[in-house]
């Protein structure tokens, strides 16, 4: 099956009739819908899929009969002849209302790679597997890279299975509704057969102006909650100074982001936020927003923060108000390994290199200690987490020829 | 039963074990629980109650044997002998998490007023009715004094059914849950038999300094839904500049609410609000917000809203986003008729004439033409609409004397 066709397959699946978005958090009915296509997929092509404890998916492709599921890397490095395979792929989730190419890009050219590198009779030395990873864009349960958190130990399944979504369902209760035992979450032994990850993915803002690109890092990216407490009131009586309005102070301190994001060259953003009463004719009691920080390295990212924080504070001494700071999730900058990016610029004839400001299970997988790297199919927009995000069919298929090309190179 | 035992009584009911607040909106089961205590008291006192279409409620006491119902005001405007009766109460649901006073102050008091008078053995020339009216708040549907301006027919029964509670479920709905015909929705004929309107409510500022006043005139107050548009987008990836963010534009209108109330001595408050995504990673599509806005005239609100409404149109040109402003409710500044009030007055002894703030069924009722005046009880705080929302058990006991007085001078 062409690419073509598998993009137009698995993009019809769940778009809203309306904005033309996508609404896919993890093990919501939606998502479920895109893994079983997925699923099929790997069916069709013969392809064995094996399953972790939270429900992260790979495909693996073996042609060399009896060989089997591939070996981990603990064998490889303890000086085994078998040798961990390489993997490829993304995530079939999505945020609320967010594109088509976010995510699922990844996946389906990673099938339209493998499809091309059999129809061509190529043998691969290691397996070739096919990875979708979920609740990447933590937009069910507030924690992005949720699967590959897991999987890598980074998020314990203690603090995993916490987390409600904002219906108030726990984890747990979203992993048995989709048929996963919650009591076996946990670090995944799939991961020891991933020799090396390749994801390929959607550029998300206007920095790459070819068709294809080569992740060099990912920004460092703080979620932090700012919960805002004053005093509940009437809107009508209460004069305008006896007041201790927390939507004041969070207001000021939205804009002191915008600024200070400015000013250092970064991304801060308040995009959720909660209201308490959120009552017409009451003066809020309590703002809880969460901010989105990213910059081009840790130090940059936590002079934002404070230089918000500052602000905030100084602003709510003023409204009467108090404000607490929660760090949701940190992750420091992740530079991808220096050789395994060249080996793909010389692949690719010198595809230019860029950072990201973009969070992806690439960055958990790299901090881990596997072997990443990430390519990027241009964006000619810089719209993403949108309806309108959008790629040129030509990028998408060069991004194939791409993807192609690199894992025939990693596994000749 | 004494006051004191009246108001522990139905203080009990609903309140939030955590906050102390109440969580009363129109046919939901806390604000139902009120209604079902208050038919109780009714039905021991031998009272009998009359509900309208929406669910408005009116307890007579009628001590002339065989009189039966109160005729009507065109009755009596028509010369008939008969003649309509004085109704006291107020409301018995409540904003989210608001206070114990805010209504039940009034429906409580004007029990413990008619006990009072029958144990005084005092004799009405009219029937005394004990109102309580629905959806005062319009916590659940966004519109207050919902049932009053049904009853009054201010609000058309198309429209009303149209309203839709955060949950998405109907007015019709609500009220066939409640067991109201919805079908039946109008115009309500019990308020052809209120020929004087008296409604005590606990004062919401801190504008009365004696235990009990009377009210000059209820200020113009608007409700208006502020909509602002921008472009959804990757909170991570998207350069500041190339933001269209409608949440900076909502911040800043915030804020210039807050200066624009303070300049012109009125009051506005942005209390609730809508974010679309509302992820923690996505720069909004779009933030919708209402404006609750009074001043102490129609040309000072008007001025207001203009005043705020050309700083967000300006803050939104430089944002690249949009802003549509829709009223969702205005309404007109209420001067209460000055001999009733003056009658008032000078039954309590030159209790103090203030205005308020705060929109009540008294001002519809009055904007509709029936005689209407009211007591206002001392607020020590100034807080309203908060679970600290207080007065002092001396100031209630002050306000059923006065409420006692008032309704024997009326009914004498």
């Amino acid at each position: 099956m062409s690419f073509e066709s598998l993009w137009a397959d698995q993009s019809a699946i769940g778009r809203h009739p309306e904005t033309g978005g996508y609404t896919r958090g993890g093990w919501t009915p939606t998502e479920r819908e895109a893994t079983h296509w997925f699923l099929n997929q790997c069916a069709a092509r013969g392809l064995p899929v094996e399953s972790d404890s939270i429900g992260n998916l790979i495909a693996w492709w073996d042609p060399e009969d009896g060989r089997g599921a591939p070996s981990t890397r603990s064998d490889a490095s303890s000086g085994s002849s078998a040798t961990p395979g390489i993997v490829t792929g993304s995530h079939l989730d999505s945020v609320i209302d967010g594109g088509a190419f976010d995510g699922p890009l990844g996946v389906v050219s990673a099938l339209a790679a493998v499809d091309r590198l059999r129809a061509e009779g190529f043998t691969p030395s290691v397996p070739i597997g096919i990875g979708a990873f979920v609740e990447e864009e933590g937009s069910r349960f507030g924690m992005p890279c949720l699967g590959s958190r897991i999987a890598t130990g980074v998020l314990s399944a203690e603090k995993a299975l916490a987390l409600k979504d904002r219906a108030g369902i726990g984890l747990g209760e979203a992993l048995e509704k989709a048929g996963i035992d919650p009591e076996r979450v946990g670090p995944s032994p799939l991961l020891q057969k991933m020799g090396t990850f390749v994801e390929l993915h959607v550029e998300q803002g206007r920095g790459l102006t070819a068709p294809v690109g080569v992740a060099s890092s990912i920004w460092p990216h703080g979620r932090f909650r700012f919960t805002f407490t004053g005093e509940a009131n009437h809107a009508g009586t209460t004069l305008m100074e006896d007041r201790h309005d927390p939507m004041l102070t969070y207001a000021m301190t939205a804009l002191a982001a915008n600024k200070q994001a400015r000013l250092a060259g970064a991304r801060a953003t308040f995009g959720r936020l909660s209201v308490e009463p959120n009552g017409t004719n009451a003066v809020p009691s309590q703002v809880t927003a969460w901010l989105d920080a990213r910059a081009a390295t840790d130090d940059v990212l936590q002079l934002l923060l404070a230089a918000i924080t500052k602000q905030a504070t100084e602003r709510a001494e003023r409204d009467g108000t108090t404000l607490e700071v929660t760090p949701e999730s940190v992750s420091p900058i992740v530079d991808f390994p220096a050789g395994l990016r060249n080996r793909l610029v010389n692949v690719l004839d010198g595809a230019p290199v860029l950072p990201t400001g973009a969070g992806h299970d690439a960055g958990v997988f790299s901090a881990a200690g596997i072997p990443t790297a990430m390519l990027f199919v241009r964006n000619p927009t810089g719209i993403s987490h949108s309806p309108a995000e959008y790629a040129e069919m030509d990028d998408c298929l060069a991004g194939v020829d791409a993807l192609t090309a690199v894992l025939q190179d990693l596994a000749q």
